[in-house]
């Protein structure tokens, strides 16, 4: 048994390799192709998806079928199901890609230098990105619809329970970059469920530029761990809002009660409010009331249950927690100072939010909160590829290295160095 | 014997651990701090290094009778050396990057989007940045100018045969600091010379956000394999400088000698000419006496054999070689495809020349050929910070992710959205 698991093992491996070897080969080919080739490949993609409803939903009936059996949860399963208008969503998103600017050979700052050369960056493919996901079959069509937009190569890894149904996306992905003259090998989804793919991928260095995870807690820990290659994700969603005494009661209560409520499950979800001492008495006399009406469970500091003794009381751990659920912690404190070095303790570095009418105040919270998005009067929700205007995101990291806050298509790109010159020497 | 190894390993530790702690609260207050402040001290810092000369030439004599004691190699005892022009030279240099324009705040691409908010990217500072180097006392003085300037903390490693020299410009870095206000934790020299400190370093991901190492290859492998914190690095320089059969020949004699000639040690030399073949011997009949002149070893493949019968024979191993020494291996190859696979499979994505009058081969090299830095009729020793207009370097990067090509001020910081409004809500 052992020796034939490590020949399974074995083979997973040479599997993988061979998955990375022709991704390597196909990413040079991408990058070199044109805009007209990529953007027809993009819509034959679509184009394809469309064709083969049909088939991927009868696809994905087999998954979903596999998945009632082993018990998934219900709100599993939802994610997992493919509908006629999921479809057509998955076609439509890779028509909004297709329409995004091209990233690729733009050159900035193209400048002389003293030396008579001229220096300037260009933006470039970053080659070969492993994506490593879980259950939502849509990310297959939307992940290799932005690598592929900006000029890379991808490796796609979702969860055994979508393998059908990622199958036949892959398929009609393949088809659309045969239609354009590109190489199916482009983008590859893994066939293999075997779990050992993942720790493979996660070591081809030689052949995958960077690692992207989707998906729950869990899988972004474990890739984080285990991989050789550069990551970019987000751990943890811990948003703050801060509701300074100098702000706009009804703007107070218009973000906060927005940034809790508009959705729970999100990364850029409001977990812990925070009231400046002076505010914090009438911001909770009008909030606590609405979020009662919603079902959040309300937990407070000290001073908040002063003022609203109903509250429950809030832990030391609640302000290390990201609820993802109709819960809100929410303290009172003395100030700007005491919120920044509240939102630098225990914060993500996600998303933070003050609110206030103060420039002042305003001006110094954009400055010294350490956030990938720091908002002034908006809500935390607004943290996300489509409404920054990228378009379409792949993500959203809290890394501090190259791309920061929600990837775009731009995100999957790099820049280098172009130097013109007409025989030009250094002294 | 071992308890007390154990023992002292935790107090390397615990160190490491309290340098760390005190760097990431001096980041927040120099992250904050205004650009006069910032430009102050490292005025303050130039001019006690200045006042300091004669106690550094002191402490540094310390260093080059310990050295010559120890037997260090006449290059290295060179490099440790401390001479008024070079103390000059550290001075000046942080009077230069503190002329630099401050890149800390700077908000770009603020627009309005349609729910009404408005987005942009506002440029900050990494945070706590590791600096590992060997035996130059300079790097000192530079890292900590740059990292300052950049809005960062610094924690400063240096080799263990300039710890007197590197002590002592420490004070006079930490007297710049104290004069304009800034805590003297901002830039903190390691000052125990325990290898462990290395280690210990490396893996202080909560309070360190990016490592560079400065060095040899033995010292960047190290660093690359051990770090839990991202790494800022360049591993070998194997540089092309490809010569196009529709180059001008009085521009590719001299470039292809610039590049290789110029200066030896330094990453950004060439190390492997690739000519066309139609262009080949006439290159060969003009370079080859101008490198034998310079003693440079020629080694060339079978068909510049053809061409040149007294070149040594290059072995495959030659083209994955980065000499760093007066050796350079020459390859004749069909043409533009031939060449830029060549590259593709042995370079390093360093540096990377072609000479060419034709402009289509001349855009083809600059768009495909997967470098950090791409150049057309321009000498591969250009690709350097001060060259580029950068003002200064850190290093180079031949990574993808974050900085890429000579990382100057700029690469010392990263991006976060800025999102402006008047109490907007998602819908």
């Amino acid at each position: 048994m052992k020796a034939t698991g490590q020949r399974e093992g074995d083979q997973v491996e040479a599997y993988m390799e061979r998955l990375g070897r022709q991704a390597r080969a196909a990413a040079r080919q991408v990058a070199a192709s044109d805009t007209a080739t990529r953007n027809g490949a993009l819509a034959a993609m679509a184009e394809a998806i469309e064709a083969d409803a049909g088939r991927l939903m009868g696809e994905n009936a087999r998954d979903l079928a596999a998945g009632r059996e082993r018990g998934l949860a219900p709100a599993l399963l939802d994610r997992l199901e493919l509908t006629p208008a999921r479809i057509e969503a998955m076609a439509e998103g890779l028509r909004q890609i297709r329409a995004l600017p091209d990233p690729v050979g733009v050159i900035t700052d193209l400048a002389y230098r003293p030396s008579g050369i001229q220096v300037g960056r260009m933006r470039v493919p970053l080659g070969v990105i492993g994506i490593i996901y879980e259950s939502r079959p849509n990310v297959t069509a939307d992940a290799a619809g932005l690598c592929l937009k900006a000029g890379n190569a991808a490796i796609l890894r979702g969860g055994s329970e979508a393998i059908h149904s990622n199958r036949a996306i892959a398929g009609c992905i393949a088809r659309g970059l045969a239609r354009a003259g590109l190489p199916d090998t482009a983008v590859q989804v893994v066939e293999t469920t075997d779990r050992r793919a993942v720790g493979a991928l996660l070591r081809m260095k030689d052949w995958v530029d960077v690692i992207v995870p989707r998906g729950g807690k869990g899988l972004i820990q474990r890739v984080t761990e285990e991989s050789l290659i550069p990551v970019i994700k987000h751990l943890d969603g811990i948003c703050h809002v801060y509701v300074d005494d100098r702000a706009d009661l009804d703007k107070a209560v218009a973000v906060a009660f927005n940034a809790k409520t508009q959705r729970y499950g999100t990364c850029n979800t409001m977990e812990t409010l925070l009231l400046a001492e002076g505010i914090a008495s009438a911001v909770l006399d009008r909030l606590v009331p609405l979020y009662r009406e919603q079902g959040v469970e309300l937990r407070g500091c000290e001073r908040t249950r002063a003022l609203q003794p109903d509250l429950q009381p809030a832990t030391a751990e609640d302000w290390d927690t990201e609820y993802l659920a109709p819960i809100l912690s929410i303290r009172v404190v003395d100030g700007l100072d005491a919120a920044m070095d509240h939102i630098a303790r225990h914060g993500s570095g996600h998303t933070d939010a003050i609110v206030t009418e103060d420039f002042v105040r305003a001006r110094r919270f954009l400055r010294e909160v350490d956030s990938s998005s720091v908002m002034v009067n908006a809500s935390t929700r607004f943290a996300d590829g489509f409404e920054y205007g990228l378009g379409a995101e792949i993500g959203i990291s809290t890394d501090k290295l190259h791309a920061r806050g929600p990837v775009g298509v731009e995100g999957l790109t790099t820049q280098k160095f172009v130097v013109l010159g007409d025989g030009h020497v250094r002294r």
